[in-house]
């Protein structure tokens, strides 16, 4: 698996942003730590919900919880560096969904990380597993990798 | 694999420390946000290399890099909780090892979440994997699961 | 002022935390970075709010906004070390109170930093400043340092 | 004090970047954090010290410690807006610098919040106060507020 998400590249994700480094993001081995990437997966994966699915934060019914995460690293990155986020959609459920995200350098169509997680959604009250709401499961189905797209039946 | 973490209690652990919460820990759904748990994963891990292994971070010839990490949630913490945070190493090699660390809230034995990464040391300059010191081999050693420690033979 | 702060020693302060430092609180000149300290003022302030004022954030109708911060650094600190805090209100109004936090090493007598905030209590949703609820009050009023507590007269 | 900053405009500041919010900065109250304009703070001066002044934060025998920072809240911003920041000096010595960061949101031309710190150059090995290099100063000079920078004399 650490070879097929090495060979990932710009074109294997649907939406893009680019992030600005901070200085606090280089630990005292002068890169950007390994915990930090996993904020950067969780600003883009809101941000797309939130501009392109509809979702707000604090008035919506449902919440998505993390379930599980993971990273793979291949080169190191750091500040001053802007990195280059591109999001894709591997699995999409009635009420979860796995994210992956590649982080690129400028310059770069190899990602230096891979990883991503797996949102279950749930009541903000309740938080029991709650099926998603039409305008995010849309939105969500947009980003999904191409291989995984149902296609249409002759 | 997800059955088999939630199963572990505390005396999977053979290394623990409390961690205090801080405010910004808590995300806006006012629970600890993922990316959190990851920065005590390096906590735990590094103050072990340090205290109990002799690492020194900025005069040591090797440092550890970070290849992969994982983290599986199975209830939330928050602020202002105090955890307690185990460390055991899952597989040690020449020059890697995998750490797994429990984070429970108090007075429960089953983990919140349980989660860990993969070291491999490398030369500070070079950046080429090498073999750890001995000092730290054998300090890590003995957080080795104890099915995992090899045992006599007759 | 400066020399003031400086001065400041435990016996200054009526409420203390102590709070393990974490690897990424180092920035790439191998102390605590700047910006960690606002965490920790943050964390002691809330934590004495929730614990010892009766506030629960979320349920709250008031919440305190801060409209101004500040600190000094005196020696530098860092991981793995872990600090004591100490907490101190330095003027209490009706709606408004600002606090002092002195930032200890381990058997040190005077702070590596001192600093703090001013907090407004306003509405959590009119945003308009509003006079704290007694409760909150008669906690806060109890760190008070002591030359600026009201003496009775005679 | 407080009024003049909130009067400040983009005019005032020469030098800006743009700062992509992220999800964790927003804490429980969902605005974005006090303490995370302080990271942004550190994030803008060593950019433009690295990239305008000839800083190389890890070859250089010299590093920058801060000695007093503070910051003034004026609005709140938060996730996941892009935030644009702007860097000015206010006072430059030897070995000492002053600068003030303007944090303005979106389409705004007064300051969400206005803040900044004081460097003091110090050799890396000795921590001694030592005079800045030539092209740091030189790169400083370029940011001194119009009103504070010298004259021509006729």
């Amino acid at each position: 698996m650490v070879n097929d998400l090495k060979k990932r590249n710009r074109q294997d994700y649907g939406y893009f942003l680019e992030y600005r480094t901070r200085w606090s993001d280089n630990d005292q081995y002068s890169h950007m730590n390994n915990s930090i990437y996993y904020h950067l997966f969780d600003s883009i994966v809101n941000t797309y919900l939130i501009e392109q699915c509809g979702l707000i934060p604090n008035e919506s019914p449902l919440i998505g919880l993390v379930v599980s995460s993971y990273c793979q690293f291949f080169a190191p990155v750091g500040f001053p560096e802007v990195l280059d986020l591109g999001l894709r959609v591997n699995k999409l459920g009635s009420s979860s969904v796995t994210y992956e995200v590649g982080v690129f350098s400028r310059g770069e169509d190899q990602p230096a990380a891979v990883g991503g997680y797996t949102h279950v959604f749930v009541g903000s009250e309740s938080r029991k597993s709650t099926p998603m709401a039409t305008g995010t499961r849309e939105g969500l189905s947009k980003l999904l990798a191409p291989s995984l797209k149902p296609t249409a039946k002759l």
